[in-house]
């Protein structure tokens, strides 16, 4: 069957062929000053074709500057291109793209760097003003004009929920298996919410596809390109380590009984430490493992499929271009272990504290009191955003935060006297891992917990340093002690003379 | 009836007179190293006679240090008698205490600062260690075992579930018309944890005591000493004027939609500024608000007694001694329309978002870019610490913050480039309120936020500097921009001059 055939057999709704309209077409839809949003969760599920559309438009028609959401970062045809076209005034509520970013930190684009639970619900509440338009890939639209997402959910529910006018981009390079994967729920607002009824990571609440009014659907769209996949590093000795103390720590825990063999819903990051971790966890002695989380990487396919995680709960998939290659033909097998939900969901406090899940998330830097840096360098120049972090960080059962403890080939300390910009405080910060050990920081005060982080973390040719900080900082007395004056220098000097080092 | 009568009658325990002890015999229940956790939130419902007890016998046996738990701060008769005394090695979760807080930024007692609603489950899960007695003021004693509290709830169900001891001290000073205010439930620990099922402030989930085995109850004393409750200052202009604008704000909130009329359930601070807000609704044109929050103070009374206030849920009552002269003899007139919870359910976040709180918290300072620090002077001299505001903060509908423009007569700016400690991200903060205005900070970025905190909230003294800081950063580009080497140079100033001025 052609894509043609197949694309036209995946609109299910009556009349809905009267909808479809060219991407050039459907991007007329979109006019300056609007807000969009679109589908979308890492580089998985992201609109593609409308968009590129709409910086063609750019191109000739001059800038359109809208304000664009989506569920998290997406692909380059998306952020990289509306970005360069001037086709972005303001961004939520996360993104990783190079040419964004840097745009972004001119201040050429306004950006808001929001927790990932909390959009949907401020979106809803009309904090973010009106959504015009929803642009979301799909499988396919049902008979009730249902639409059913590819590889992410992300944002898309509440957008189709208040959005204007809805155009659907069909992908018809995306595994139709995928139907059946989605868990659709979206809670009232307050006064009527009601709890979530969610006590395991399997549980479906909701339905298989997006809500929709067919008369809101204004544009139907062939897509045929596929989503952006980013490929994994190779691992690496340090991440390896960081993944090999983790794995320890978490083995102490059980032998303690505070954790039971099958420990508890794990959550892990985007990225290669946290990679590193879950593959780490092909050599668990136990079964039964459960995930939580908002991206489901490679490893976690690999353990589905070793059997080793009974469960994976997210809002996207993100597997590499090989991890692609490799589980998307067999996603039938998975279909009964692996759920996607809205971020509203995956990131929600209320579960993740009922869950008891097991944070593990990645720093950009830690302070010696166990505040974490999650989004900036030198300062106020972003890198991607906090993104779920703090959802989970704040309401998990276990908050591990890695970070390997130096960079730029020892030049910058991972671990410093004061975040130079901070995302998780000490109140929300359990653990802290890097390649040298593990921190574990629950039921310490601030003196205690520098001790411990300098001597487990630090590198070594930061820790007298460090050190040295701390003791100064105490003749000052203090409940966290710190030397005002100082405590930024070693970010000012990396940033004079390229290394924090003196 | 003698106090001594109506003493025993309390202890409706079958044989409950035999644990009848005195406070020195129950103090020696207490050894070197112990975990001890005792009621208390606010100086309210904390245990009185035992800790004195306890503080004597170091005065003659030498300092018999312990770890010590209460829900939030607690009396003199405590705190300050205990510190003095060299009675605490560590304390968590939140103090108010002067004697305690400078032997805390000496370094003499270790303090760790605590979100509320975390203590319960981390002490549940093992995170703190044993709890080897825990001292619980009462009412009485039910039939089984059950300890009514008194005038707070704070963490005394999960010290009494946990404890190997119980010390119950009976106050006959407190009214027993509270019989029934109370609603005990614990959640359980993952992976079997279920919803908590409050669905509006008033709902009752659980018993009207705190289960406890009676067996555990290893004292029961006499105690007939008063809650050190303390006096709110005359409203001051400053306060008022905050209160203003804030009701103000929230009204255009009502016209534009975004809120009934009745508003949404009121969550407020301790202290004036709070009262100040709370003592504005008088006028508000609605009746039918409810509050969800950890303490009610006189203003909440005030306004159940007038019909505004449909109902309060709340962890403690903390009355001035003026409102606990008025309404404590009036309590039954209340009892359908107050409810008293543990603070893992009072702050808990799964709660919070649900409801929809609009939650007004006060600040020690902010920064242009909104966040705020709610703990520290001096970057590392802690003031009280954390309490409630984090979960509050996090959860709410509407994340409000208030503080004066200045401090010290104007030579403190509570507006400043940058905190000298963090305890809530620019990710949490909706509005911030000061004397001069209102930023509404939704939906905006850094630099957008900058430009409104300065303009409405900064006091003019301080408008220009900050302008000019904002100005100079934003030459070194950045989404958030900052000039490291300068972010704290305000508080040095301070501290080194005695004024953030040049």
């Amino acid at each position: 069957m052609s894509s043609e055939n197949i694309f036209q057999q995946r609109i299910r709704l009556k009349d809905g062929g009267e909808k479809i309209k060219s991407p050039d077409e459907a991007a007329k839809l979109i006019e300056k000053g609007m807000t969009v949003g679109c589908s979308g969760f890492t580089p998985s599920g992201y609109p593609k074709v409308v968009p590129q559309a709409l910086a063609r438009r750019c191109e000739s028609e001059g800038p359109i500057p809208i304000t664009l959401w989506t569920g998290a970062s997406v692909g380059p045809e998306m952020d990289g291109a509306l970005a360069a076209a001037g086709c972005i005034h303001k961004r939520f509520p996360y993104q990783t793209d190079e040419t964004l970013r840097k745009k972004i930190n001119s201040g050429e684009i306004l950006f808001a760097d929001l927790h990932l639970s909390h959009n949907a619900q401020n979106l809803r509440y009309g904090f973010h003003g009106d959504v015009d338009v929803a642009v979301v890939e799909a499988i396919a639209i049902t008979e009730n004009g249902g639409i059913i997402p590819t590889t992410s959910v992300g944002n898309s529910p509440v957008f189709v929920e208040l959005a204007k006018k809805v155009i659907v981009e069909i992908n018809t390079t995306q595994p139709s298996d995928l139907e059946g994967f989605h868990d659709i729920y979206l809670p009232q607002n307050p006064p009527n919410r009601q709890p979530i009824p969610i006590t395991a990571p399997g549980d479906r609440i909701g339905t298989p596809y997006i809500p929709c009014a067919p008369e809101k659907i204004a544009a139907i769209v062939h897509s045929e390109v596929k989503d952006s996949q980013r490929p994994l590093a190779e691992l690496d000795e340090t991440s390896r380590r960081m993944a090999r103390h983790l794995l320890d720590f978490l083995d102490l825990e059980v032998k303690s009984g505070r954790l039971p063999p099958s420990l508890l819903p794990l959550q892990s990051g985007v990225g290669n430490i946290a990679n590193a971790v879950l593959k780490g966890l092909a050599e668990w002695p136990s079964d039964g493992l459960t995930v939580y989380t908002e991206v489901i990487q490679d490893a976690v396919f690999e353990l589905l499929d070793k059997g080793k995680i009974a469960f994976a709960s997210s809002t996207a998939l993100t597997p590499s271009p090989d991890g692609a290659a490799k589980y998307y033909p067999r996603l039938k097998e998975f279909a009964e272990r692996v759920v996607l939900r809205p971020q509203e969901l995956s990131n929600n406090p209320e579960v993740i504290r009922r869950l008891g899940l097991i944070a593990m998330n990645t720093a950009v830097e830690v302070d010696i009191y166990g505040h974490v840096n999650s989004t900036m360098v030198r300062g106020g120049q972003i890198l991607n955003g906090i993104g779920g972090s703090g959802d989970f960080a704040r309401n998990a059962w276990l908050t591990i935060f890695l970070c390997p403890a130096i960079a730029g080939g020892g030049k910058i300390s991972k671990v410093v006297p004061f975040c130079s910009h901070i995302d998780h405080t000490e109140h929300d910060t359990d653990v802290i891992v890097t390649e040298h050990g593990v921190a574990d920081l629950r039921s310490l005060s601030p003196r205690e917990r520098a001790n411990v982080i300098i001597e487990k973390c630090a590198d070594p040719q930061y820790k007298e340093m460090l050190n040295d900080y701390k003791k100064r900082a105490e003749l000052g007395k203090g409940h966290e002690p710190h030397i005002l004056g100082e405590a930024l220098s070693w970010h000012v000097r990396l940033e004079k003379g390229g290394s924090m080092k003196p």
